[in-house]
Formats: structure tokens, C-alpha cells, sequence
């Protein structure tokens, strides 16, 4: 049990959550004279938005991925804590960790979201999503061993269905692993079996909007949607996912009700608050939306507590032009640095204007060559989106930890069009059980 | 099922085992006129000998892999399949995989070892061993969960426990092993935790033999020995592990019982040949030798079977110097090179001498500039002995598949110190488990 008595103690800033969001308020926080304890499950940092590149074989977990108290090696005010909280004790001041009380006196929440199977959660063992590493090794393991099953299999119609892959959601993860599982099929793989022709796979992407990426303008939708289409994937706009069982996808578009028969169901669509927005929900008076967001004030405290944030994906900041945020790194990091920065003016006696978000635009890569970017007045596609997006990622990853390796690496797999990272690892039954059925 | 009876058909050969014997046995077969089918467990072969770097976070396991199917890419004779071996029939000359039936003119067994407990097969639960991916990811998210544990312990004996690590088995991998988490513990993770001085953490090899490194020379395992206790490690030799309990190591040496209180126990010591051996000495007249390692002929052949040849690990040659060849990397790979050679000349009618392996030296890495070499005449010790161990590494590395890369990893690792690939992965009960007891 720590609790601090002294006056002069500095002040003690606990931060849950070492996503983009709790990565860049501690960041912000290095250099002032506060106590910065930063909780996580993981012992490292994930960069989530290449973790598709993982699941489709061409990075692996580590590339992605910082230790958290490597980053924060130098920063002696901080002091990382692996483990779960159970609960906020907001009277008290303290976190519940285990059986350990963490005192603070500001509190910064940034546990992101967890996927949301709109009240389905049935579905989920038969079509994984994509927030972890293990999901990731998971959707791996799931996508290389249906070809591998597709290889040993001898009746048409189940070898059909293990080169199905079907991925529901058409937002930027969608977009990318349907792009990254076209490569896969129609130029990586292409010489490496014997008995199927990898090119006889099929990959559909649905989408319940009309158009994928309904978050960037309409023309880039379009831009993107013909790429997918010239790589090979089936897109299916306006429909509406009925069933998932283990083998089979039923959609709905327009009023025909369509059974795909498929091996690989890949889940990018809905995601929810995590469970930390519900436990503050029930401590304070504070209200979630639909989805499990916490809703947040225009400095990103929460109502009636002026010392207590929520940042990122978990938080639902409708501020700026009525629109909620999205939940995207950017939006995590730049709510991450302005809090830091709040904490420590507040120190000061002083404060800052409410949170704005520089909107730096959006992009999705589609495949090799092929991205597109909306920066607003800019908007590029093709192979200039795709240097442009690079470079971008490359930028953002050199910022954390894993450096110039990272570079040599892409540029390497690019070259070689080689997927070094397709190991099937994990589970070793995944070819009985899919084979069963 | 797949049974020629054409006459014209090209031999068939079977190889199950992806390691070092069964690929280089079907890299020698590349463009012979010969079908070979390569039928391994996983879908990648696995650079064993750098296992050690995963299991203490220096390197990722797509580092150290090379997926199979892209390894024989190109080699259209050559047919990979993913599947386990439950039997073979020796009269029909087939191989059963499932529920599939696999004709052969000649059959490679290439299935290598496992670890062996000394019949107290209880004892893996609490001291695993290194032969898989999965195996490393499991001793590293032990090393470094234990790490996480004691800076959250606040009990002083169980912090010890926590900071206790027992390695049992004073061969090649024991000693790197060794050496990595000594380097881990005083030097890399040094900064990173602010309520464990990583530097208290203690590092015991146990040996059953006199010496360390039994297989090279003794000038050798000594300054072995003094390179591990300058980097910190303690060591005992002849020893002999009684009992491996959860938290307890217990051990005699010199009459004495001496117990450890550890929470972490790694296993290096014994191995058996694999289950393959097993089933051949039940379906030939085959002998197995106490550590069920197939007896073979000076052609690697086995008795009574001139078509079926058992090569690596699994092997027990004893034809050169009376000396049974040990179970290493060189061994294996020399002896599929000669199995894929004679099985080319039987075709032209001709035929081989016996096997001879041409001893190419052994070394072991202990720590960063420090290894030892044994090359017969000359014997290296420290830097140089480390720059040739690296150089022997790397060699061996771009002959299959990860090339270059490796090497710029490792010389980035080397050079910032850093343990990128530390994640905890796998199972997320870790601290849970361990704090329990």
C-alpha cells in the first residue's frame, strides 16, 4: 500500500493505459517534478495501427512494439506497473490494483476499446478481431493455415471454402487486410503450392455504409474501392451481416439474404469502450455513450471531477464541430500531450484553452504501391499515397522506439515480396479443427 | 490417397522433418529427377541453434525462421505438407498422415529430439525446455514475468525467489542461456525498474558433469567458466538435480542437499530421440538406444531396410571412432546432403561410401565479445572467439532464408543494447500463477 502524507511530496499522476494516448501523457510529464506511475496489462507499447501487417505475415509482433519501461528507462519520475486494475476508489483518491491501493491525484484513463460484435458476441470465436498481438498471431495462424488446409484438402467445395476469406468492416483494418490478403494470395504465395492455385482464392470485403472508408471523401472511397477491386477483392457495400456460424457468413443487400460458405471470417467492424469506461460509469456520475465511451468535458476531465481524464478511444469528445472524434492514434496522442501539458500548467496555477484536434488527415493503404490520403486540399492515391503513408508510419515509429530497423525491414519485404513473418504459431490443432467441419 | 503404380514414375521420396537433416536433404534433391514430398508439423524450418536469443529477448521468431513453402518456392519437384506422421507401413512402403496415404521409394526420417526428464516428466510443467518457438516465447514471458513480479513483490523472500534464476544443464544451450540472462539482468534491464535493483538478481547453472561445455576442449570449458562468473553467474558441477517442485530447485553436490528457492527454473539438460524412433523399431526390427535414438547403419541407413534412412538427432552413428556423433546442426545437415547424394547416385546405378562427418568444430556464445570456439588445432576464446561465433552464425543464416536482415538486427542489438522482442506474450496469467505460491 502506498499512500503519501507529506505536504511536500510531488505530485502523484497515475496514468492506466500505455496505448498512444497513456504513452504520450506520461511523455509529456518526463521532465516535471511529478511521481508518474503508468499501469498496463502489457509490458510494451503496440503501434495497432501496422498490427494487420502482423496478422498477414509481413512484420513480426516485436517490430511493432515498444517495452514500456524501456522507453521510460531514462525517466526516473516514472515507474511502470504491469497489471489489471479492478477499480478507482474516486473518494479515496486510489487505484485498485490487485491487492495494491495506488494513491493519486490526477488520474489519467486511456484504456482504448475492445471489439464490438453489436450484441453478438457468439461470434467471436468465428471471427477474431484485431486490438492484440495474440489476435493478430491468431488471425495469422487462421489466414496461412487455411491455404495450408486448402493444400491437404481433396473435396472441391470444403477446398473452396478454406480459400474463402471473408472480412466484415470496410474502415481503414478492413481495407488494409483485405489489400494485404489479395497480395498474399495473388502474388506471394502464388508458386509456393502444389495441389491449389492460391489464385483461385476468393476475398470479400463487406461493408454496412455505403462506400469503405466512409470516414475520408468520397472520392478517395471510390479511388480505394477500385485498387481493392483491381488487386482482386470482392467489395459488398450496404449489406448487413444476419449470422456468423464457423463456416458460414450470412448478409444481408438489398433485401437478398446471401450464405457465403468460407473458412476465414475476419472481424474489422464494430468496437466499444473498454471495461474501464463502464467501472467509472459506476463510481462517478459520469455518462457512457451507446458504445461504451466515456463522455468527456472540453478539457477532457470528466463531469464534477476536475483531476480525472480520459483520453483516446475510450473517450467521447463531441467539442469540435459537434463530431465525435475518431478513434485513431492521432486523436490519442494529441489528447495524451495536451493533458500532460494541463497537469503541468495547473502546477503552475495556470491552465490551458480547451482541447482542439489538429486533424492531420487520414490514409489507408491498400496494398503495395497503392494507398490513398486525405489530408483535406491534398488528396493523393496510388503510389504516391502509398510513399506518402511510408513514410508517415516510418515517422511515427522512429518517434517511439523501434527505429531505423523498422525501415530496412519494410524495404526489405518489399523487395523481396517475401513474407518471412508467416509463421503459424500458437494453437498446433488448427488443421484438425478446421478439417472437422 | 496417392499410390503410383506407373512404372515410369519418378522415385518418390518422403522426408518428415523440416529440420536441419530433412532440408538440406531436400535441397540436395532440388533438381534430381526424384518426387519429394518434405512433410513437417509446422509450417516453418526453424534455426534451433539461435533459439536461446528468442527465449532472452534479443531476437523475434520470424528472425530465426524460414517458411517452407518459400524455401522450396522454386523447387518444382518438391511438394511440402503440414501434417504429423502417425505411422508408417514398411510393406507397403507408405506413410500415414491423417487419413492420407503417402507412397515412397525411399523414406528420410528426420524428426529430431525432445526434452527428457530423466523419467520425471512432472518436472516439465516447472522447468520447461527450449525445441520450439513456442517453447522460447514461454521461457521469456517467464524471464521477464519474473522481473515484472518482483518489482511488484513486496515480501523480501518471495522478491529473492522472483530474482532467482535456475538453469539445469551445463551444455551449449544451458551456457547461453546462462550468459544472456546474466547480461539481461546486470546490464540491459538495469535502468528500467525502480523498486528492484536488477543487479540482486541471481543466476545458478547446474551441471551434472565436472566441467561445463563437456564436448570441447577442457582448456575451453574453463575460460568459459570464468567468462559466466565475470559476468555474474554461479556455477555448480557435479551435481545432481533430485526434486523440481514449483518453487524449489533441490540438488546434491559434493553429498550435500542443497535446495533453491527460485521461480524460475529452465531446463537444458537431457533430450530423447522423437516419438518417430518409437514407431519404426515397432513397424522394423529396428534398435532404439536408452535415449530412443535410432541405431543406424554407416550408410544411415537402418538395418534390414536399405530405402528407409534415419538422419540428425534422431540418429545414434557410432561408425566413426566408436563415438556416437553428437546431436548438432552440422551433423544433420552433412548427413541430409549425404542422404540426398546417395539417393541420386542409387539412381545411376552407383552408390556412396560410408557417411563420414568432417567435424567442423564447436562453439557456444557466452555473452556479448565473449565465446568460446573449439576448431581442434585452434581454440579462440573472448572477442575474437565472439566476432567468429557471429560470423559463423550469420553464415549459416543467409544460406537459407532470413539473409541480411539478421545481420543488420544484430548488429543494431548489439549495438544500442536493447531487448526489443522482450513482449510477454501468450498467456496473460503470468503474474497471476506466479504470485500465488
Amino acid at each position: 500500500m502506498t499512500v503519501s502524507l507529506e505536504n511536500n511530496a510531488p505530485h502523484k499522476v497515475v496514468i492506466i493505459g500505455g496505448g498512444f494516448g497513456g504513452l504520450y501523457a506520461a511523455k509529456a510529464l518526463k521532465k516535471a517534478n511529478v511521481d508518474v506511475t503508468l499501469i498496463d496489462k502489457r509490458n510494451f507499447h503496440l503501434f495497432q495501427p501496422l498490427l494487420y501487417q502482423v496478422a498477414t505475415g509481413t512484420l513480426s509482433p516485436s517490430d511493432i512494439s515498444a517495452p514500456l519501461r524501456s522507453v521510460f528507462s531514462k525517466s526516473k519520475n516514472t515507474k511502470v506497473l504491469l497489471g489489471e486494475v479492478n477499480n478507482i476508489d474516486v473518494k479515496a483518491q486510489q487505484v485498485i490494483l490487485g491487492d495494491e491501493l495506488i494513491s493519486y491525484d490526477t488520474l489519467i484513463i486511456a484504456t482504448g476499446a475492445n471489439h464490438y460484435y453489436f450484441g453478438k458476441d457468439h461470434w467471436k470465436e468465428f471471427a477474431p478481431g484485431l486490438k492484440t498481438v495474440e489476435d493478430a498471431i491468431e488471425m495469422r495462424r487462421r489466414i496461412f493455415g487455411a491455404f495450408e488446409a486448402a493444400e491437404k484438402e481433396t473435396d472441391p467445395e470444403k477446398r473452396r471454402a478454406f480459400l474463402t476469406f471473408v472480412i466484415v468492416g470496410g474502415g481503414p483494418t478492413g481495407v488494409e487486410l483485405a489489400g494485404a490478403i489479395a497480395e498474399l494470395a495473388y502474388k506471394t504465395l502464388k508458386e509456393d503450392f502444389r495441389s491449389i492455385n492460391t489464385s483461385d482464392a476468393k476475398i470479400l470485403l463487406l461493408q454496412g455504409g455505403t462506400r469503405v472508408l466512409p470516414h475520408i471523401a468520397p472520392e478517395l472511397s471510390q479511388a480505394a474501392e477500385e485498387s481493392l477491386q483491381k488487386l482482386g477483392v470482392v467489395i459488398h457495400t450496404s449489406t448487413r451481416v444476419k449470422n456468423i456460424e464457423d463456416d458460414i457468413v450470412t448478409f444481408k443487400q438489398d433485401n437478398e439474404l446471401i450464405k457465403i460458405l468460407t473458412k476465414t471470417i475476419l472481424w474489422a467492424a464494430g468496437v466499444q469502450g473498454s471495461a474501464m469506461g463502464k467501472i467509472l460509469a459506476e463510481s462517478t456520475s459520469v455518462e457512457c455513450d451507446h458504445t461504451g465511451r466515456v463522455i468527456v468535458e472540453p478539457n477532457l476531465t470528466i463531469e464534477g471531477h476536475n483531476n480525472i481524464f480520459v483520453i483516446g478511444d475510450l473517450a467521447n469528445f463531441s467539442h469540435q464541430n459537434g463530431k465525435v472524434l475518431p478513434g485513431v492514434a492521432p486523436v490519442a496522442k494529441q489528447q495524451g500531450e495536451y493533458v500532460g501539458k494541463l497537469i503541468k500548467r495547473r502546477l503552475q496555477g495556470l491552465t490551458l484553452p480547451d482541447f482542439h484536434y489538429n486533424d492531420v488527415g487520414s490514409l489507408a493503404m491498400i496494398g503495395q504501391n497503392l494507398a490513398v490520403v486525405d489530408l483535406g486540399l491534398i488528396k493523393l492515391t496510388g503510389f504516391i499515397a502509398w510513399v506518402f503513408w511510408l513514410l508517415v508510419h516510418i515517422y511515427f515509429l522512429i518517434e517511439f522506439d523501434t527505429k531505423l530497423l523498422i525501415v530496412f525491414q519494410w524495404a526489405w519485404n518489399y523487395i523481396t515480396r517475401n513474407r518471412r513473418s508467416r509463421l503459424i504459431t500458437g494453437r498446433a490443432d488448427f488443421l484438425e479443427a478446421k478439417t472437422v467441419n
